[in-house]
């Protein structure tokens, strides 16, 4: 009998080792090879000064964060403090979740039994209901109780939404007695915001009694992506230190231009000026590292997420040339915000690619408290190397991760499935301990 | 693509549903599903609950828990501080003991990235060194640089030994320079205990600088079965306070004996005596229930584990009737203490089975820090009902839990697996507390 189930077991491993995993396209791995070596080495440092990082800056409930590898480089491009996709992990790395989940709420708030999410208005979006159902589940198998209270202001009575999965979404309209959310006579310990903010902090949340996690300071209306990447630059920095590698192999490198105005084309040439030197600037580690492809930037609104308000400019002479059409897109974010401000920010290619027809794969990372909860491959067939993979209507398939985040294994080659997952686990760590690091400051700028 | 992953997964999870889990073969199940369905209505109560405990006092760093379950009651039989067995686990299920890891070092030492583990010294257990070996690679994927250290006084030089699975141990001699213990060069920050001290604390641990885990105090030496199902039938109490059940549902009946010789036949009428009494006890409590099988209690050494010095009693008149042989082997337990004082336990019935032959099957639950990170039945062909299942020299086959035991389903019956097993974390948990508790008294008394 303990054969036949030692045999089971096996045959479940490997199949789950059947899952396919992308492939680096490029003939460039070097540099990725190497920070994937100095990354098993020096594990144990590695985990000791995360380890003291948290006791210095708390993690954030929950991140999901973008990473693009390149092969001579690995670095995060987005840093989601309200994340979705929860539907998009592999169910089998739930019970992480849950111990994760468990672990946060136990330093927030011991006592809690109830939590209210507040989830983003937008309700027709079925991919993102579907994320939000399973939020819920996981926070229910953590022993919560967990109801959904919604934002939009023309909802008078509960609504039921029906979902491809089957499961069933309940949003209830949220009440405010004194300085204490509810809904009807459920009383919430923990606020759990699944809303970005976009539009600013609506005054039913000004001065609840509650906590809300993550912090409204964290919203986008507070919220700048340069500030975030300012955070990142310095953990790179500290932690390639520790790992004694060239902090450029990964951190994008980025400027930022305020006064902009789109649509009446004010500050052209600030943002021009901006996208040439940096062009210039990779352009210099590109001929360090003997790269043989054409550099590129992004500019994105400084605050703002959905993948709105990006474009990809390979000349700073695009500025100028930039139609009406592709102005308005650029003049507003994600709830209609006007951008003013915006961040150029070192494109960074992605060799991952899957299949016989060489989709794009961008893996993204999730984690929960300090924890790498599991993680999936945005898939796409028709975009390039160079392209964003999450914009507004964009149809990525989703790849759950086959293997899970925190078991990498000494004995194999540095660039081994396993080994390769721990680097992507720690290079989004470290994008996390940015935005550690920026909500201590925007709490306390917040409370100023 | 997306369509043949999901499908991938789907299979996956179905092929771990197919891993053959045992089944209740008795028809008195009514107590159990009571206590299923109030443990499921009453998950965020019980979590709340578990939380404010672990505040309180302090989870062991690992503990095991053998469980019994007789469809008409479940409870935990012996606490292992000490635990072996982790070869058995479902490696699935490996990423929740890294996690865990991760989150007892940070309570426990922060900056801790060396680690000494000293095992027990019976080098020649097959079985005991896989488990340290599987120990061993849960502290390395965790991220510590992890070594062995043998208290073996016979041990000058460094010895490798093979195991069948391919993997070595390297076993070597522990130094110590002042109070700092030491292998060669490499020095530890936490010394992990998997040794139960049966034999005592040896000089080389006194007053040692390094965090040594679990803390001495809670080795056999000084621990006592008695104490600590002293402290159990507390937490019993108020968790079936919570939970609004009879505390013997989950709780076995137990008494203790002191000044037992059993060589020279001292003690007999305490003993006779206890043992009559609490089979009365039983017995009103089966009539109660209607249970119609035979009540019997378990005779155990009060200090001792590794199933030495048990024995099986229906009738006190056995007592008088052992002969020389059954009382010798009564008279010593592991590491050769002589035993003068024995816990009489309420007997539990396991009423599990699998398998065409009805081999008999008990859980026995792991976890780390107050996490449950998996488990195994003991299953024996050969043995009954109403015996011990961890006897020295005894081959069972051990089946790794397929499920997570932290995923319950509201949705479901309340004894559909997910939840029975939610129901086996839940009752080990609370031994785990009775140890935690009972770690507190310990560390303040020893250090009087």
């Amino acid at each position: 009998m303990g054969r036949s189930v030692t045999a089971v077991l096996t045959e479940i491993m490997n199949q789950q080792q059947s899952i396919p995993v992308p492939h680096l396209t490029t003939a460039l791995t070097g540099p990725l090879r190497e920070i994937e070596s100095h990354l098993l080495d020096r594990q144990p440092q590695i985990e000791s000064w995360f380890r003291s990082e948290w006791k210095k800056s708390a993690a954030p409930f929950y991140t999901s964060v973008d990473l693009r590898n390149a092969g001579f480089k690995l670095a995060p491009v987005d840093t989601n403090l309200f994340p979705a996709g929860f539907n998009n992990l592999n169910p089998a790395f739930f019970p992480l979740s849950v111990q994760a989940i468990q672990s946060a709420v136990e330093q927030i708030c011991p006592t809690a039994c109830n939590i209210l999410i507040i989830p983003e208005s937008h309700t027709r979006n079925t991919f993102y209901l579907e994320s939000l159902a399973t939020l819920r589940k996981l926070l229910q198998h953590a022993g919560f109780v967990v109801r959904i209270g919604s934002l939009r202001e023309e909802l008078q009575t509960p609504e039921t939404i029906s979902l491809p999965s089957g499961e069933e979404i309940l949003l209830e309209p949220i009440r405010r007695s004194d300085n204490t959310l509810r809904l009807d006579e459920f009383i919430p310990c923990v606020i759990l915001m699944n809303n970005d903010l976009s539009d600013g902090i609506p005054q039913i949340l000004d001065n609840i009694e509650q906590s809300i996690i993550p912090p409204l300071a964290l919203g986008w209306s507070h919220r700048k992506k340069s500030g975030h990447f300012h955070h990142y630059s310095q953990v790179a920095a500290e932690f390639s230190t520790l790992l004694e590698i060239d902090p450029w192999l990964i951190d994008p490198l980025f400027e930022r231009c305020g006064e902009i105005n789109f649509k009446n084309r004010e500050g052209e040439e600030c943002l021009a000026a901006h996208v040439d030197h940096l062009l210039g600037e990779i352009r210099k580690k590109y001929e360090q590292y003997g790269v043989d492809h054409p550099p590129f930037v992004l500019v994105k609104a400084d605050s703002g997420t959905y993948g709105m308000g990006i474009m990809t400019i390979h000349d700073a002479s695009e500025i100028h040339e930039l139609n009406r059409k592709q102005r308005n897109k650029m003049a507003r974010s994600k709830g209609g915000q006007a951008v003013s401000d915006v961040i150029i920010q070192e494109g960074v290619y992605t060799f991952e690619t899957i299949g016989k027809d060489q989709a794009v794969a961008e893996p993204v990372v999730y984690m929960m408290n300090h924890h790498v909860i599991g993680g999936f491959y945005r898939v796409h067939t028709s975009r390039g190397y160079n392209e964003n993979l999450n914009a507004p209507g964009m149809h990525f398939e989703p790849l759950s991760f086959a293997n899970p985040l925190n078991l990498p294994d000494r004995t194999r080659e540095p660039d081994a499935e396993p080994n390769r997952f721990y680097a992507y686990g720690v290079i989004a760590r470290l994008a996390m301990l940015a935005a550690a690091r920026e909500g201590s400051d925007a709490v306390t700028e917040i409370a100023q």
